[in-house]
């Protein structure tokens, strides 16, 4: 990817933001088709079908076994990791720690998606265990962000320096910071907010971008547009949450370069 | 909701029982969007995505753990819960103990959809144990209903006072009945056969129902009402199952109270 | 079936070749919709909700338990079985086992599908072993069967002879063999490959093709041919792959005698 040629040391102004975010967006849309990174997703059966119709549009190749004695073949064969705590069951545990333990062995970028964290004393303290095991980024949105702040992490930016990692505080806006800088995609659309899975495939397009880019602010920051771009496209094109979620993954699929340079909101 | 100022008493003639059906349809749709409420379903792994989005499509919140040490957590947090039997493994049945001990415990309303029960005699005793247990409501088909019914329960009614709980037995006509009351509601369409977890998403959306109206016939029959007016609306502009699913969800999300009052067919 | 009118042994010309595969394709159409075979599918969560809309979309009724303590009931009322071994955790290899044993004892015909079994060694060897307990039809990609052959099986017939069993290979074009004769399936789209499940869907189909045919060269060619046919027309008014997806089952459902003679491709 070439967007370090423009350092987000200089996306202070919305104006050096947008062009960043415009090229890591288009840069990850040609690097993934073209690369076609695995994925491995251990995420909630609720989520699957969709996150892999998501990561297959954008040219990525989703693998989702959950069972412990086959999960390290698939992480050493995957070339990114996602962790998502929906639907997290005695053996979605067991097969996280062996996943996690193989992406470090194997050097594989991977990604935290603490589902409702807020929901489940047990699955928030799951969370923060893993929080320390070391991901690349952490996904979330506000109510799972607030259950797992503390009060030092007072915005994306803090808990990024506060956890060692790269954030996602996905919203309205989107803010995502590496703890250094920070950036808010603006793209997206309501609809989204009516489709299950959204949210979680959304961290598997992340991971995936991270198989193509290893700084993650890009790779987030590229992922989020590229969803939130479809997402605009395929609601011009759509009557309600059915035909939307069909129109997403098209949208995703038939994704320019152009549409994306054109659509890309980001400020600093 | 404002069916009681029709009661169900004097709903025993086609013109009162379409009149008190169709004001529990307009109440249920605008109380659903106006208070969001949050339902936790225990949901077979084929149903899960699609009764999901027909949640969020009426302005309902799913979750859908089936964790045992997860489950209290969500179900104390829930307004209704949903019990679906399909795919029944280990883990669901004790995770379905801890979901109704929870339920009585917070005094949250609970469905009980007791699938295929027809086909398994060990699905088939827990469902018996289950009714024993004291859900608000008990939906199936006539097949299911012909296995758990002995001689006293010829009908919907007559099982609906034996076993102590609303009856919903779903098919060409939906009969509803509290045991004291019954009506059937006429709406839907053949296609709603023609989708994995129609009904499914029918139970999911009465337990819904049942967070904003306690009294289980008019949730009910709104819930029916509600499914099968979107599924007329959906055959209209669809061209087979697949496109029929997408249709069905942009029906449901765009339903108006004109749209429902128009289109509600029910009979005493 | 009229298939056998037409003997396979004459099928080693081209013309041939589609006279058969298009009367075995047109018969099991008819046969599928009116028999509405019970499918029992032992499949992975990925892949369950469009594995039973394909299923119902030809008419068939599709069930899903994994509980080994259920499944035996389930397997005795259906008319055929697949055992697809993606997210293959240790309650999905029990149930295998016992659905085997019940197939077995009760005559049922079963298809495996050993999805991705060379990204795990335990699943594959859980494979091999499999294929030595007599199913009636394999189908696998290209990496699958590269990981499953040895030096033996240079081929799909090959292969078929080796496993005794038959063997449907399937790519940009499907090989189908039962050790004696062989056809090649040209029907299909690239966007399938696009469509998570697509593949086990297709598994699922020739298990229920076996339902009403029990000749697997024959059910396995129709199935495909079926299946191909409705991605060739899915194709032809979608736009990307969500809305392919329902198109495709729109297709299945709406597929008339005419569609599929006229579109069917297969050479000897």
């Amino acid at each position: 990817m070439t967007v370090q040629v423009i350092p987000f040391a200089d996306a202070t102004q919305d104006k050096a933001a947008i062009d960043v975010a415009r090229e890591a967006a288009v840069a990850l849309l040609t690097q993934l088709r073209a690369r076609a990174p695995r994925v491995h997703c251990i995420t909630n059966t609720v989520a699957q079908a969709f996150t892999a119709n998501v990561l297959l549009a954008v040219g990525a190749v989703p693998s989702m076994t959950v069972s412990a004695d086959e999960i390290g073949g698939f992480v050493a064969g995957a070339d990114a990791v996602l962790v998502n705590l929906g639907t997290c069951d005695a053996e979605r545990r067991a097969a996280i720690r062996v996943a996690v333990d193989a992406a470090r062995e194997h050097g594989r970028p991977w990604v935290l998606d603490p589902v409702m964290v807020e929901r489940s004393p047990s699955r928030l303290a799951f969370a923060r265990d893993l929080i320390a095991q070391g991901p690349v980024l952490v996904r979330l949105n506000a109510s799972e962000f607030a259950a797992l702040a503390g009060g030092e992490e007072s915005d994306a930016a803090a808990a990024a320096r506060s956890w060692a990692t790269a954030v996602a505080l996905t919203g309205a806006g989107d803010r995502v910071s590496d703890g250094a800088y920070a950036l808010t995609v603006h793209n997206g659309h309501p609809l989204m907010a009516k489709i299950t899975a959204m949210g979680c495939a959304g961290s598997a397009l992340a991971a995936a971008a991270l198989a193509v880019e290893p700084d993650p602010l890009p790779a987030a920051v590229g992922a989020l547009v590229l969803f939130g771009v479809a997402g605009e496209q395929a609601a011009r094109v759509s009557h309600g949450p059915g035909t939307f979620a069909a129109a997403f993954l098209d949208a995703l699929h038939g994704l320019s370069p152009e549409d994306v340079r054109a659509a890309a909101r980001v400020s600093a």
